[in-house]
């Protein structure tokens, strides 16, 4: 059997209007980041599986090996080859960095989910402050509004409701693993029998936790009610309060709720997640937080550090159903010469904006390839003589 | 052993300006081809191996399985992917396609080649006009011209000068393979040796060949002289010779010059070779050609068409030597508020060009990050008071 025809799954050819589109929005959102004054990375596709020692992404990596028998990966993030670099290339923090490229997710075939996605994201290398987190923010507003995504809405969390919880039930890796493992799948009755395991005062707490989500002010006093006095979920609860009225003062039109039953996609994030959607995007498309230990996987020092990435294939798919994909312009003027004036005809092109030269042997097919694709015009130029044709129209003269 | 730190060999990470550098020129190749008409097409860097098969490549393909056991490989070519596009998916040609993207060649360890290329290339597909092959000279002096890529040189050959030498030695398929070697390594004494056991009118000019490079007319001449007259190689010469006096028509400043012992680095071309190179640039950093079979690999039928690949890397590496690499230009304000006065600082920095959110805390780290990254001044807004200090000297006031 030959495959030479087909295409891997999760996988898929771009192509024309598409592509272009898809280009361009790339291009929007480099151009946003750079103006805000984000520094360009960009690593290989492939690296080291050790790169990406991380249990949520473990069944996902695509492996081979190189001519030493050691194991390569194809990135499936961009985040922990950037906490690589930040690492090892010596540089030094504060750094606002700034990627866009391909990643790769081997899923099973059945899923439907893309296997290669071409994702771009900021990364603040060395920012303690708050003002980082709403950097991100900021940063991701200017582009789904300069994108012109529809009514986006962020959604914020924190990685430290399920250490906390984890550290007051004095949880093992086993038990932390499970309980994030049923706060991610919203599993309530799994839930409850956890609780009944692991009774203590935070049982109607963790039991609700799936629902607590919604208006920030709501959930965040619903929450409150039910903890007991002298946890450190509270400060928890305090520091998203208060990541959100900063939000909310800086960008007073934005859509923002929260979710406390959220958990962070990889376990290096350390603070408040933020997860972002948008009006017919059926998944989170946007996703960041702060993860201040990553570098330290790496052997370095600790840098705090809030990163924010989003999935550009959803924006362009998204655009394409709006059709508001940017479109292909093409030229308006097809100028065509025999091989003799083919000089002359390719100073005219030169000379005349929106004109493309005809690579074409006779005229006829000049005049077809015009009428096709809806040039203005087709130009034959013979020595000195000028003779235009409105494009799909024969010539009269 | 831990990897986490290294990176496999033939990759490297591009930090800041190399990285922005490098998106730029990107950027620049495919501004270009898109006004003159090209439609982008953008395949997966996954692709079933069968896509692949040519012995040019077979020892550089990185390999791995899916998860039903297909083989798959990370793309080293992109014309092909738009061979198996052009024969699937029910496109129209004549079409004017363009891409840019990585390409993978997994070479061993000790010869210090990149494993991870970034190309950007041309493909016309449905054009047998000789204009197409000028399209592609015309569109790589625009690029080259643009990118500021001093003294560019072209270089012709044709694949037909090896496919006729072989139809009158009557060789097989290995004695065809032999003689591409011989001639692709410019072996001059196993050239002897093979004439030696091929013996025939062409002993001269195949023993010659290696050495048949430079000037048009001149190389032309001396090897028309050395062939007997009954052979299709006159007409191959002869297509050289139209291709060269249309390329100095059009292009009179270009340097041009003919390689007839080039030979073409893949099999599926068919026609006119280009080879190009500059000063400073020690390999062929853009090849193309005229590959009339090539869709018919993937079972459609004969499609002419032409190409040209550049290595993108390459250039960028050369505007970093030169000092032409895109600058990353960053903003000259700084400007920090407390988080009480952050929305203030945020609406004066949506208001002023060129100026920057500060993400630190405090005035003093604004004032060192100002410092170190050379910004004009550093902005504090207290209120209603703003108060401008110049990077690198403290406030008097």
């Amino acid at each position: 059997m030959k495959w030479n025809l087909s295409l891997p799954s999760g996988t898929k050819d771009k192509l024309f209007r598409e592509a272009n589109g898809a280009y361009e929005l790339e291009q929007k959102v480099n151009q946003i980041v750079r103006k805000r004054g984000y520094q360009r990375v960009d690593t290989p596709l492939i690296e080291f599986e050790d790169v990406f020692q991380a249990d949520e992404i473990e069944g996902l990596l695509y492996r081979f090996f190189d001519k030493q028998g050691r194991l390569l990966v194809l990135r499936p993030d961009m985040t922990m080859p950037i906490g690589r670099v930040a690492a090892t290339a010596g540089i030094q923090p504060p750094l606002k960095l700034s990627y866009s490229g391909r990643v790769f997710r081997f899923n099973s075939e059945m899923t439907g989910e893309q296997n290669e996605l071409t994702q771009a994201g900021i990364e603040l290398i060395g920012f303690s402050s708050v003002k980082a987190e709403l950097e991100c923010i900021s940063c991701a507003v200017e582009i789904l509004t300069e994108l012109n995504i529809p009514n986006f809405h962020f959604e914020l969390g924190h990685a430290g409701l399920l250490k906390e919880i984890s550290t007051y039930l004095q949880l093992n890796a086993e038990g932390k693993r499970t309980l994030k493992e049923l706060l991610s799948n919203k599993n309530l009755s799994a839930l409850n029998e956890f609780v009944q395991q692991h009774p203590s005062k935070l049982d109607r707490f963790i039991k609700e936790l799936p629902k607590l989500f919604g208006d920030v002010s709501v959930v965040l006093a619903a929450a409150e009610a039910m903890l007991p006095e002298e946890t450190a979920i509270a400060a928890v609860l305090e520091e998203i309060n208060k990541m959100a009225q900063l939000i909310t003062l800086t960008h007073p039109d934005i859509s923002l709720t929260v979710d406390l039953g959220s958990v962070a996609l990889m376990d290096y994030y350390t603070g408040i997640l933020f997860n972002g959607y948008a009006d017919l995007i059926p998944e989170i498309f946007l996703r960041g937080g702060r993860y201040d230990h990553l570098v330290e996987q790496f052997g370095h020092t600790r840098i705090p550090a809030v990163g924010l990435g989003i999935n550009l294939d959803t924006l362009v798919a998204l655009q394409y159903r709006l059709g508001i994909l940017a479109d292909l312009e093409h030229a308006k003027v097809l100028v065509h010469a025999s091989l003799e004036d083919i000089a002359i005809a390719q100073k005219f092109v030169c000379q005349s904006e929106n004109s493309e030269l005809s690579l074409f042997d006779t005229w006829e097919e000049a005049l077809a390839y015009g009428e096709k694709w809806a040039y203005d015009e087709v130009i034959l130029i013979q020595g000195k003589e000028i003779i235009r044709v409105k494009a799909g129209e024969q010539n009269e003269e």
